[in-house]
Parts: structure tokens; C-alpha cells; sequence
């Protein structure tokens, strides 16, 4: 295989069957809890697995032998014991679409890099904003990954201060400029506002309940104390949900607030803004639809690979207004002068992309929409039997109760009180190590707990069950 | 096929290869020149083809059936007969590879998300620093694109700054920053300045020379210009090679020049970097490995599906500086006190990514690293070659003889002289209409040039002949 004419479409046939027979076997392993989720090794170790590539004469291997290789080394999202991180196991429809994506590659930035892209583009945006709630025209653009999502937004924000233009005169010798967020925002947020020339202090802390959602009663505090060291808030973040605790932040309470003092409301919903599919759950998103922009990582709660991250703006020109430039070598052709949805480059921190849309809109109209509703249903509701597993264990303990599908808990056994954090952690490696399941961990204000996201629709209660049986095991272990 | 159950790895199988099937002979029929480059139609008409998706009830259509309706709204850049956009017509097996990313999904922000794929972006990066001719060690990662990656090197030039700490103090009251670059640096070097709060002078503008590469005699006038009005210069761009034509500075100048004052050269090698792979058109970047930073765009000269960019670094340190942050949820493992390449977390704007790596070191690894030498001299050979053909003919001119592999060119046919531009635009939309051949456009000092790149490996001289006679034609028709 490997000296195959590189250009050869039937050398594409045969070699495309090979590795989706060899994905598929996998899929069917991992599905039914063959293996183990991730069969660690230590990075220098698996480095060694992985010859450096030479400059010139080089060691040839074809994809069908190496993806055996790299299965091994992998992370197995579909296992229905991987209940870690907040990435999707991609519905395998959707990994089709991205082949289809890859191998036309689109460059989406303007309308005839991609003319079907851009149109699935402007239908998934439009699809998601009235998801959402907002009225239209919304507008919005698809972006690689949460992190630039928010910052695209809060770009924007910092664009429509009143009276101040940040684009063109720069932020030197303007007044300091601040963000308001929980403590509990995704450091994405304070990411964004270090780029974007705000410094430490670019992100003023609310305080959050006992949920961790942000508490409003506190936000009036905060901007005081910002003002009062020469800071001007212009933003408010809302985040639906946490990523440490899946905590939802009162987003009618927050709307109410900016719209007093005339701040952009921005919601970071990357993970937890697909509940407005559920009637059932839509109440923890409940004043999204009055957010000036709204993030939400369609590789999260939507199913897809990474990276697909829709960024949606309340009102025309938000996002145009914020990336103003001339670029001579592209082409817009003045077709009419409607909002020009079509040249996405116009509005993104980004010029050519991926043409994304295309897995959300192909898996959409392949599986119907109410497969999703059925997944952010079935893993919240998940979520929330399993902490009700904990409360009735008598040696462990939600750090909260959860409200998207994230627990938090930890392992109590008598006679560990006087070291419960370190207990998690050595139950965190140990269980790293066994590879039975894979569970993260977090540090909240009460200690440290282990993490697990629902994330896999094949993960059962039996599943979540035999995760607390096995913590116990591990903690006997390595106590 | 639609009502398959989502999860279902034979499903999977199925439908995998009757999307294998179909891409295989659109490669065929586009590789053989079928049918038109570009069907083009108005956005508005081509949208209505595009059903809006429904919040409920919804029309359902398998990937098998969406595909030919995709195609056929598409770009097809495998069509020998692209000569537009500085986007690749991706090697058929890193599209294969990219479903194997798709599929697996493993994110990457941490060494525990994707331990092969980070280990896989550890070897792509140092390969890459071999190739430039980096002294050891090259730090770096892989980001969504070359906007984002000349924003990240240009971040953590701002953060090199002797004696501030903009990532912790932010930039009012600090004295206005700009970055040095030519005439024609791609936009988002702009774009990337103004993200950081560097507002419209963050640029700071060089002259360029008749063959529009940056001229080093005017580099000491425009910091003193940039100095005098208040501001204090730290970065300098050097293109490699500039979008609009091609054109590649000289590296070496720009890196004595940035010696001497202390400034951070960047080099924007997005499109160009890939030079080095071959010896006879290494020359043109020659000094690019003393670049304290380099981007190169893996989905234009090598040849994969958008967007795999890496950013390098010169000297360990400057990403992870540039990006610190706590993040407490997220589990570092410390595992030893080396250069932690398996957190590329640390040193990125994004948190999770692709395991884009995959596609290059898959496809390296089966075809060769020679196929990466022989695309970026034949398709620099064929540009050459075609300004021949243009020199030749008594109604065509060039506007510069081509570096790269863009030649930009204009139709002077007898009679036309007092609307060249006028003449070149009308050419350039009969053309898309047409649909034969597919080019873009540029304006440049002394006017509007039709513009076009050479991507495809299987772009013939013939073809180019071809693109000629078209001109030629549709100009008489439209005249």
C-alpha cells in the first residue's frame, strides 16, 4: 500500500474501505466495554513508540498499519466507561461528514471558497438561534473551538463599548477595561481577556452560591470595586454551564443587570446551551435568548468532533463591526446588499476554515433532531441518578448537587478524614493507571473531588455503579 | 439508511463505504477534469437548495444522499484547473487520516486527552524544525489555522517585551506598541495586532521593492516614524511569501535588522515556509531559521485538508510563558521536570483541538517525505513556467516574475488600454460564470491582475495554455 500513486482515486476506494473496517471493529469493541478506556503510559515512554520523522529517508508505514498502533496509544471516547472530559464520542455519522470535509476542503473565509458551506453554514447558525430563543435576525459565524469562540465575542463586546473605538486607536491611554465573571468561568475567559490587552484584571470576580452559580447579589460589589480602581466594566459573562461543576449561572438575573448598567451580555455556553433542546431542562438556560452573543461547542453536548464551536450575536453588525478590514486579494462579489452571511472571513478572528457545519447539518438531517434532545436528556438525567447512587453510599459524597451532566464527588471512607484530598488523588492515578474507567478531578473552595462528565449515550447506571465499586477497590489499594 | 441506529458500528461500515465509494469517483471524474471547477450560483439562490433545519420535525436525508447534492454546490479543488485559492487539494489519505481524528476524537489540551496524538504533534514539530533549520530545541505546537497562529506568535512577542508584563498588567498606561511589517503581510498579522489591543498603528508599514518583498533600507524610517509618534516597535514580520504575489523578504536582512534592536522577528511562512523542503528553492527563506517565531500552514504547501498550522519557537519558554495560566481542572501529571510537550494546553489559545498532527505524520510516514519535496518544486517549476508563457504572448503581461507558486498576470489585448482594471474584473466574474477554469484577483499598485496559484500536482502546463486561450476568449465576449 504505502507505494501507491499518492493521486489515485481507486488507491482512496480501496484504502478508505480498509481504515473504515479497521474504525468500525473498533467501534464495535469499544461499545460493548472491550479493553480497557485508555491504556496508559507515561508521555516519554509512549514517545518512544512514535519514531521521529526523517528528513529524507524515511520509514514508510500505511495508515491501515498504523492505526492499530495509534488505537492502542489512544484515548477511547466511545468506551461507555470513559466518563471523563467534556468531549464527545463523535457520532460516527458525523466522522463521515468530516471525511467528506476533509477531502473537499472548502476554504470557507469567503462565499466561493465553500458556496455549500457557507449556505449549511448560515442554516445551522439560524437552526441554533432559534434553539436558543433569540429573535431573529441573529447572526453568528462557526469557529474552531470554544476558546476562540469566546474571544471572538468578547472582541466584539469590547468593540461596542460606547465611544470608544479599541479596533482603531488601540487600548493605550484608554481607561482600563474589565470583564465581570464568576469565579467559577472557564479560564478561556480570562484567556481572552490577556489577549485582548486587559490584563489580570481584565476579569473581575463575582462571587458564586453555594452551587457555584454565579450570585448576583454579589455583582454590584464587584463592579463598584473595579470602578473604584479606575476600571470601566463593559462585559458580563454568564456561563451555562461550568466546566468544574456543570454549575448554571442565573441568566435572567444577569441580562437584568447588564441591561441596567449597559453591559454586553455574553454567555459562555459552550458545554451546557444545548439544554435549550429539552423542554425539561431548558429552564436552566432560561434568558439565553437575551445574551448579546452566545458561545456553544457543538463538540460538547451536540455530539460532534472537535472542533465546531457556533458563535451567535443578538442584532445585525456585531460582528462585522468588530473585525473591519479592507482585504483586497478576496473577492466579495456584491451580490446584493443583504447582511452578507455568505463571506465569513468579514466576521472571525479566522480566514480559512474548516467547513464544519457540514457534520452538524449532515447528522441533523440524517438522524433527526430528536436524537439530540434524547442525549442531553438521557445523560443529565443520568447524572442526576448517579449522584442519588452517592447519597445513598455511606462513604461518599457530591460536592454539589448536579445540574448539567457533571458530578463531582469523592470518596469518604472511614478513617480517611484526615486526609481526604490526597485520598482523591491517589484514587485519580490508581484508577489512571487500572484503566477501567477514565474520571478526571477538580479542586473546588471544599477540596478535591473526582470529575466525571456524561458524555457517552451507551453509558448505563450499571456502568456508573461499577465506577463507585471501583473507586472503593482503588482506595483500599492505595490507602 | 436514515433510520439506522446512530451508534451502531455496522451501520458505520455500511455507510462509511458508500461514502468512501462516492468521494473515490468524485476524485476520478475531478481528476480527469470533469465537469466544471465551480458551478456557481448567487448565495441566495443556492441557500433556497439548502432546507432550513427544523426545530422539531425534520426531513431526514442520509450522508449517502446528501453527498451528491454537496458536491455539486461545491468547489471541487482536485480539478486540475483550480488555480485560485492558496488552499490544497488534500492528499486522499490525509482525508482518510482526518476520520480517524474525527472518529477518535481524542482533544489534545493535555497529554491524558490524546497521548498519541500529542506524542504524534511532538515528532510533526521537531520535524518541522529540522526542515527550517532550527538549532535544537524547537518548541511548539499545532493551532486551527495561520490567523490564529501568527496571533499566538505574536502574542508571545508582546509577552517578550524587556521590562513589561502585558499578560499581567494589561496594556493602558503602558507605552503603544507596534509590530514592523511590509506592505503586504497578510491581513491578519492586522487582525492579530488589533486583537491584542494594539488598535490600527499596531502596524507600523515597509516599504517593499518592485518585486513587492519588504525593503530593508526603509525598515530604520518607519521604527523612527513608529518611535516619534510615541510608540515603541518589538516585533517584526517577515513574509514567506506574501499572499497577494508570492513575494518572499529576505529573512536574513529582516533578522540582522531585528538583532540589532532587540526586536522579535516573526516569520509568516504560512504559505511559503515550505520552500525549505527542497534545496533549490531553499534559498528564498533563507534566515527563517532565526526566527524567534515561524508559522506554516500544513493545508496550503503540504498538502493536507484545513486547518493544521504549526507555530514554532526558537528558545524554550516563550509559548508557555506567553499563555500561564492556572487551570485547576484540568490534571497535569508530573511526570518528570523536562519540557512538558504533552500539555499543549499551556501553550496555545485553544483548549481542546484536533488531533490534526495525525494527518501529516500519516501521510508522511506512507507516501515519503520526497512527495512533499517534489509538490513544492513542481508546482514552483509550473508557476515559472507559466509566466514564460506569458512573457510570450504579446496580449498578457505579468506583475512580477513569481517566487512562489502565484503568478498574478493581467490581459492586455490591443485596444483595452484606457480600462485594464476595468477589463481584468470582467474577466474574472465571465470566468466564474464560466466555470472552465477557477482564479481570483488582487489589486496592486499599478492595478487589478488576475491572480492564480498553482495547488494541484496534477496542473498541467496544458491547462495553464489552456487558462490563456480563455482569457483570451471570454475577454472578446465581454469586452
Amino acid at each position: 500500500m504505502p507505494d501507491d500513486d499518492p493521486y489515485s482515486a481507486e488507491a482512496f476506494r480501496r484504502n478508505g474501505r480498509a481504515v473504515v473496517d479497521l474504525l468500525a471493529d473498533y467501534l464495535a469493541a469499544t461499545f460493548r466495554s472491550d479493553g480497557k478506556v485508555l491504556d496508559y503510559s507515561p508521555p516519554t515512554e509512549l514517545l518512544a513508540r512514535w519514531p521521529p520523522l526523517g528528513v529524507r529517508d524515511d520509514r514508510r508505514e500505511s495508515l491501515a498499519e498504523l492505526i492499530p498502533r495509534l488505537l492502542a496509544d489512544s484515548h477511547h471516547l466511545h468506551h461507555p466507561r470513559y466518563v471523563g472530559h467534556q468531549v464527545s464520542p463523535p457520532l460516527p455519522a458525523a466522522a463521515l461528514a468530516e471525511l467528506v470535509s476533509a477531502l473537499l476542503n472548502n476554504g470557507m473565509a469567503e462565499y466561493e471558497m465553500g458556496p455549500a458551506a457557507n449556505a449549511i453554514e448560515k442554516r445551522v447558525i439560524d437552526w441554533l438561534g432559534v434553539v436558543l430563543g433569540f429573535d431573529s435576525p441573529v447572526e453568528g459565524m462557526l469557529t474552531s473551538g470554544g476558546s476562540a469562540g469566546n474571544l471572538t465575542a468578547l472582541a466584539a463586546a469590547r468593540q461596542s463599548i460606547d465611544g470608544l473605538d479599541v479596533w482603531q486607536a488601540g487600548l493605550t491611554d484608554l481607561p482600563a477595561l474589565s470583564i465581570l465573571a464568576s469565579e467559577q468561568a472557564h479560564y478561556s475567559v480570562d484567556r481572552a481577556a490577556r489577549i485582548l490587552g486587559l490584563g489580570a484584571a481584565g476579569v473581575v470576580r463575582a462571587p458564586t452560591d453555594a452551587q457555584y452559580r454565579l450570585d448576583p447579589s454579589g455583582l454590584e460589589e464587584a463592579r463598584l470595586r473595579a470602578q473604584d480602581s479606575g476600571r470601566r466594566v463593559f462585559a458580563i459573562v454568564g456561563s451555562a454551564c461550568s466546566t468544574a461543576t456543570g454549575a448554571f449561572d442565573p441568566l435572567e438575573a444577569i441580562a437584568d443587570y447588564a441591561e441596567e448598567h449597559g453591559l454586553w451580555f455574553h454567555v459562555d455556553g459552550a458545554h451546557g446551551a444545548a439544554a435549550a433542546l429539552s423542554p425539561r431542562y431548558r429552564p436552566l438556560v432560561a434568558g439565553i435568548e437575551r445574551a448579546n452573543s452566545v458561545v456553544v461547542d457543538a463538540h460538547k453536548m451536540l455530539q460532534m468532533p472537535a472542533l465546531v464551536t457556533a458563535v451567535l450575536f443578538r442584532g445585525a453588525g456585531s460582528s462585522s463591526r468588530a473585525f473591519h478590514q479592507d482585504q483586497s486579494y478576496v473577492g466579495f462579489r456584491n451580490v446584493d446588499d443583504e447582511y452578507p452571511w455568505w463571506d465569513s472571513g468579514l466576521r472571525t478572528l479566522e480566514c480559512t476554515k474548516r467547513m464544519m457545519a457540514l457534520e452538524l447539518y449532515a447528522t441533523l438531517t440524517q438522524h433527526g433532531i430528536e436524537l439530540f434532545r434524547t442525549y442531553v436528556e438521557q445523560t443529565f438525567d443520568l447524572a442526576r441518578t448517579f449522584a442519588g447512587l452517592i447519597r445513598a453510599a455511606p462513604d461518599f459524597e457530591c460536592a454539589v448537587e448536579p445540574q448539567a451532566n457533571i458530578v463531582c464527588f469523592r470518596h469518604t471512607p472511614a478513617g480517611a478524614e484526615h486526609d481526604l484530598d490526597g485520598l482523591q488523588l491517589r484514587i485519580r492515578e490508581a484508577m489512571l493507571d487500572d484503566g477501567g474507567f477514565y474520571i478526571v478531578k477538580t479542586s473546588l473552595p471544599t477540596g478535591i473531588y473526582l470529575r466525571t462528565t456524561i458524555m457517552n449515550a451507551r453509558t448505563s447506571e450499571e456502568d456508573l455503579r461499577a465506577l463507585l465499586q471501583s473507586v472503593r477497590s482503588l482506595a483500599a489499594s492505595c490507602r
